[in-house]
């Protein structure tokens, strides 16, 4: 009995998974191939999908067939002889449903509207370095997004409802003080580091042609365990990863000819999204036991295999002579022990996403304590350009001539995008706090890893991880994989072991 | 008060034309960037679209909207302020309505079943050259076609139902008698031809290596007037032309290096299919009087620029040094006087996607002939490959071995598109007859042409024939173009000067 009932609900989920894979492939298209006078179009189609899609989900039919198998006021299970995983998936799909009903369809058009205007607002503020321009949009923004706390409702801090759209369950309360211990030892370790001399680095900045980089990413994407058969790397202007379902991994890169770690650093960041991806149950499609945890698991996939494997000196090991076999003029006469230092450098700059892995977090941080302050109602819109010069210059010791480079430079808030900042430093933290586990597991993966093989890692994770899909919360799955709670610790403690060698502290 | 009423009518309609554009966007994926294993997840996207466009065209809402501006029993416009094109619109949005609320869901399954089955054994039979593994398939389809007949209605013959799926109100007694004479005058021609010597064309199967190729099909694109900011071209196992709306047009070709032809066959065809759909009036979008005529006459736009103008002297005078300049190895010591007879071989041969001009149409006769027997219940399909053969024989000279050659060439039965094939040679007589005005109204076009102009062709196009949608029917739109009725006249004509000509006849 409850078996079809489980059926009939995971069949209704499952048609509208395949309705959000199809909108995901207008993204995709749209970043990658779409001729640009099709935008108009596109949009449109992309307002019908996502209605489509929000009628399924609040549809009454969803809602029998949920509350046929979980009491959705008390979050009761009602039959006797589920499993555990499908009690999981149950409780994933009732807190959805909850959400998706709360936000009125007057509500979620205004907010549509809005964040449209302002996105375009924004770009014209970004290239003119004009915030005042831009302001009256985010005030907008800060209003509909503390209404939007109010509708979801919390018990805690306004904040707390945003978060909770990306990183389930997270809370001010926990953030705040985190953030606030790893930015103390941030910005602690980068004193010790920009006392000293810089790495020679200017190797990394000579002309690789936009062919051979992508020939190398495709070895790179090859090694860490992917087919063409089921995935796809094309370039856009900024890199994604676009997971349709387990059999359709897309991932973009960037090329700048002048700039091959760039691409490198994006290749290994998607690979890390597409992997989480290609490695759910695909037997569960259509489940939330075939979805991922959270936006800041996610980065931790990304990240893992972006900084912790790619820019670690055993990976560099076996894929450094690949390098110069493919760029010979360009690395040829590189040393190793001149590149690793080199693709580590750190360097306090204003742009986050040319961060390295020393100041990125102070970056967010910096969001973090400004998107605080706006949602308590202690920060005005018009006071942000200086408070995030200032703390710019606190944190990290440089400071913004151009509001471009600074307050204009990240699209999130123009998109309504209040809450997501904080998930790319959890997904640092998780990713270390889970390096070290599978450390324990592996403790020669440096061995292995430089003689190129990198299967045990994928195997690794997604028997740890990815194979889960929302099984388990992201705080559940933290202690189940490292049997402790989120700390700032192994983060500190990974990146002093790395620049004290690196710097000779 | 009408024009609301319109206005919400064409509002409903256009959003099931977005619905229909993603549609598109899944089948132009599939077909170019989609890695292969994500087949199964397409289909189920694929399938869920379908519904729900189906759902849409037949609901209700639909219904009452346009019932309240015509009267779905009788046809009769009931407000008196409407406009003509609106009145011809209405009178399209009818006939499509009418016809999609007859098709039961329970047949329209089973057919999509049996199609979805016949189609996979097509695929082994015709790898294997057996018929007979096909043929139970295909009885199936031809009892469920009649079955089809039966339930859309027909006054005449039961394939006239067929036909008018793809050709609107195109009757068997119009097309046999047509289809017979012109069989009649190309056997003749065909006769004189093939005692004549062949001409030398071993030049056209040098390697050209694909990326030149596709840098001359850009070129040609171009000066047909296509803009990468709103079209594509993109590379298929079959070349096809998937226009999602004016503004998004995609093509593909394919690519053999050692025929080179073969690829700028593809494009100018392709690109004819893609000109109809830019210069469709996208005010109109969402209407019938944005969308083609009928397979036919968006054949025709094809066809005249594949044959009418990409086979003819004047465009080569002009082209012809471009291509040698892309490929001087290849073609730089060939004589535009050489190439101009190659590319207007005549060799009856079995395929029918690779056959010339003059015996195109005698393959789509054989098929033509066939699928009226089985309609007609005078052929049975356990017959059709000794019919086949004996057809091809008697009309072309040539007899396939094996049915892999013949009978089992094509896809179009197995996917139960009976009544398609006509569409082809209806498309090739009406881009004669159409080009016979066009030659009225632009005596120097050969001088023109041969200058390398081509945009007075497609604004003669876009005047004559795009701009008008569905707002006239083929037979009102010829009659409005070339003040005749459709003939096979012209289309022989043309053949008998131009291979005239060509051969010393």
């Amino acid at each position: 009995m409850s078996a079809f009932a489980y059926d009939k609900l995971l069949a209704l989920s499952k048609n509208i998974a395949l309705m959000n894979s199809i909108h995901c492939l207008l993204d995709w298209d749209q970043e990658t191939y779409m001729p640009k006078d099709a935008i108009e179009l596109r949009s449109q189609q992309s307002e019908i999908m996502a209605s489509l899609i929000h009628k399924q989900k609040t549809g009454k039919a969803f809602a029998k067939a949920l509350s046929s198998l979980i009491a959705i006021e008390t979050g009761e299970i009602l039959p006797s002889d589920l499993s555990t995983p499908q009690i999981a998936a149950l409780k994933q799909w009732r807190r959805d449903y909850l959400r998706n009903i709360k936000l009125p369809n007057a509500f979620v058009k205004q907010f549509a509207k809005t964040t449209s205007a302002s996105t375009h607002a924004w770009q014209t503020a970004k290239e003119h370095n004009d915030f005042k321009a831009f302001a009256p949009h985010l005030e907008k923004i800060v209003i509909l997004s503390r209404k939007k706390a109010d509708i979801l409702g919390f018990s805690e801090h306004p904040y707390d409802a945003l978060l909770d759209l990306y990183e389930p369950d997270m809370k001010t309360s926990f953030l705040s003080p985190l953030f606030c211990k790893l930015k103390h030892e941030l910005t602690q370790l980068l004193k010790d580091i920009i006392v000293k001399p810089p790495f020679t680095e200017d190797f990394l900045y000579r002309h690789c042609p936009a062919h051979s980089q992508m020939t190398f990413a495709h070895t790179l994407l090859h090694k860490m365990g992917f087919h063409k058969s089921s995935s796809r790397l094309d370039v856009s202007s900024h890199p994604f990863c676009n997971g349709m379902q387990p059999k359709d991994t897309r991932m973009t890169t960037r090329i700048h000819p002048e700039n091959m770690m760039s691409n490198i650093g994006a290749v290994m960041h998607e690979g890390g999204h597409g992997l989480y991806n290609m490695n759910l149950p695909i037997e569960h499609y259509g489940s939330p036991l075939c979805e991922q945890v959270s936006l800041g698991i996610d980065e931790s996939q990304s990240r893992w295999w972006e900084t912790l494997v790619g820019q670690s000196k055993p990976f560099w090991q076996f894929f450094f002579p690949l390098l110069q076999k493919e760029f010979p003029e360009q690395f040829g006469n590189v040393l190793l022990d001149d590149f690793y230092p080199a693709i580590n450098s750190v360097k306090p700059g204003l742009i986050r996403i040319d961060a390295d892995e020393v100041t990125y977090n102070l970056h967010i941080i910096v969001r973090f304590e400004i998107e605080k302050g706006l949602m308590e109602g202690n920060l005005k819109v018009k006071d942000i350009p200086d408070i995030w010069n200032e703390k710019m210059r606190e944190y990290l010791g440089v400071s913004p001539e151009f509001d471009g480079q600074g307050c204009l430079q990240d699209i999130h808030w123009s998109l309504g995008f209040i809450g997501y900042f904080p998930t790319y430093t959890l997904g640092n933290l998780y990713s270390v706090q889970f390096f070290e586990a599978f450390e324990k597991a592996h403790s020669n993966w440096k061995e292995r890893v430089a003689q190129g093989s990198l299967d045990f890692i994928r195997d690794w994770l997604r028997e740890n991880i990815h194979k889960h899909g929302r099984q388990f919360s992201s705080e559940e799955l933290c202690r189940r994989v490292t049997g402790k709670e989120l700390s700032h610790e192994p983060y500190v403690k990974y990146l002093t072991n790395k620049y004290r060698q690196l710097y000779y502290l």
